[in-house]
């Protein structure tokens, strides 16, 4: 498939007088890149390719691989943290937090899958030498976020919401819990043969996570997994397919709104 | 560090008469090697010197990459799954057979942790094509394990000793729980400064998992949790220490030997 130059030239400059979707394009594709390949075996000629810009445009904007590498982990990082910093924030009980934390975690992974496994491979990684876009983003958002799970833990079990449970140990679980999912998805996918990132499969999942965490962590259980389940479909399919990175704020204000209505 | 033929050519085939043991040593070497650096990065010069084998012995053992590659992967699960697959076959009550899993799954995976990272790059490159490597394993050894967990948990609803829980939800959640400490482990060792792999570390997650799944899982929680307790401190360092990959058969002989002790 022979393109001219001149047809080449419009398609590639084509979103030259909307820099921002430019911008936006080009994280997506690089996103995606990334996680197929990983930041070595990644390559600016696919991520122009598949974000449909010149390849000039990607190195004006973001200097270089690595730089692109960090500006699309900090694209998903950021508005996450703000995100899940609100919920632990917000007054409500412990139980209430530690629920809505999970939801607006799982929500935000389940509407861009491939995060999870591009942090894994960074984590994995980790053994060889920390990179300095891992450790940044750990010590920028996970840390903070991380001192708020075990203030929020910490609470609920001086104030007999929650069992008493190793908090250090907990946490670790409550993550796993919520991501591992979708880092072995792809695998058990090719095995099973069903589609594990349906509605359907996302809502099954999303249900049975609030359900596991409840019933780890809340002293009286049935209690615990009635707030769960009341959780889980107080949140509906609308709340997963808007991608965060590109609605921070919408999505913020909308999970503020649903993390209040079962107070 | 210079070293003459003479030295080289004595200590690269000091152990020819013993096949067995380099084979154990390459094993060995090739399993931190393809952990660190993964299939395609994983160089055979690095094994054989870290093996303190000659290069050439390690091609007439295993032929090639890929071969070496694969006979590493079988020499962790097949006893792996030989032991798992004793205690999820055995005579015990659901709840002793699920949280006897979880503790031999652990303990594999504890003395041996650098296979938790080598099986996730497995599972995070499903997405870019199967690897026949994983999906051998998988149809060796997860397929029959996932079918009998299956089978471990649907018994245990059906006579009310578990909660009435989502199993094949409850699964990647189970496996989670215990494995994703160890992939996780590197980049939080670097990040907390503390030693993850300490006997105390070790010994407290396995106290949290056999925990946690039992809270999750049985009906009655507190008796799950006392039952949990009683596994936890049945098990001391001596079940940790001694690799299941040198010896697959002591261990799995210990392993049943205990799991019969709570009974």
């Amino acid at each position: 498939m022979a393109t001219s130059a001149k047809s080449r030239s419009r398609s590639t400059f084509g979103t030259r007088n909307q820099p921002e979707a430019s911008r936006d394009a080009i994280l997506k594709a690089a996103a995606s890149e990334f996680a197929n390949e990983g930041l070595s075996g990644a390559r600016m000629d696919a991520i122009a390719r598949s974000a449909r810009v010149n390849k000039a445009l990607l190195y004006y904007y973001f200097r270089d691989k690595d730089a692109l590498y960090g500006a699309v982990l900090d694209q998903f990082f950021r508005p996450l943290a703000q995100r899940l910093t609100l919920v632990l924030d917000s007054p409500m009980p412990a139980g209430q937090r530690i629920l809505g934390y999970a939801l607006a975690h799982f929500d935000t992974i389940a509407s861009t899958p491939h995060y999870a496994r591009l942090f894994q491979s960074e984590m994995m990684s980790a053994s060889r030498g920390m990179s300095p876009h891992l450790s940044r983003i750990v010590e920028e958002y996970s840390r903070p976020l991380s001192q708020r799970l075990v203030a929020t833990l910490t609470e609920g079990i001086d104030r007999r919401e929650f069992r008493s449970v190793d908090v250090t140990e907990l946490i670790p679980t409550l993550i796993a819990t919520i991501v591992f999912y979708f880092v072995t998805a792809p695998m058990r996918q090719r095995l099973r043969g069903t589609d594990l990132f349906s509605l359907e499969a996302i809502q099954a999942r999303r249900a049975a996570v609030l359900d596991q965490i409840a019933a780890m962590l809340f002293a009286d259980r049935e209690a615990g997994l009635c707030l769960a389940a009341e959780f889980a479909s107080s949140g509906g399919s609308a709340e997963i397919s808007p991608s965060p990175v590109s609605q921070p704020s919408h999505h913020v204000a909308a999970r503020k709104h649903k993390l209040k209505r079962p107070e």
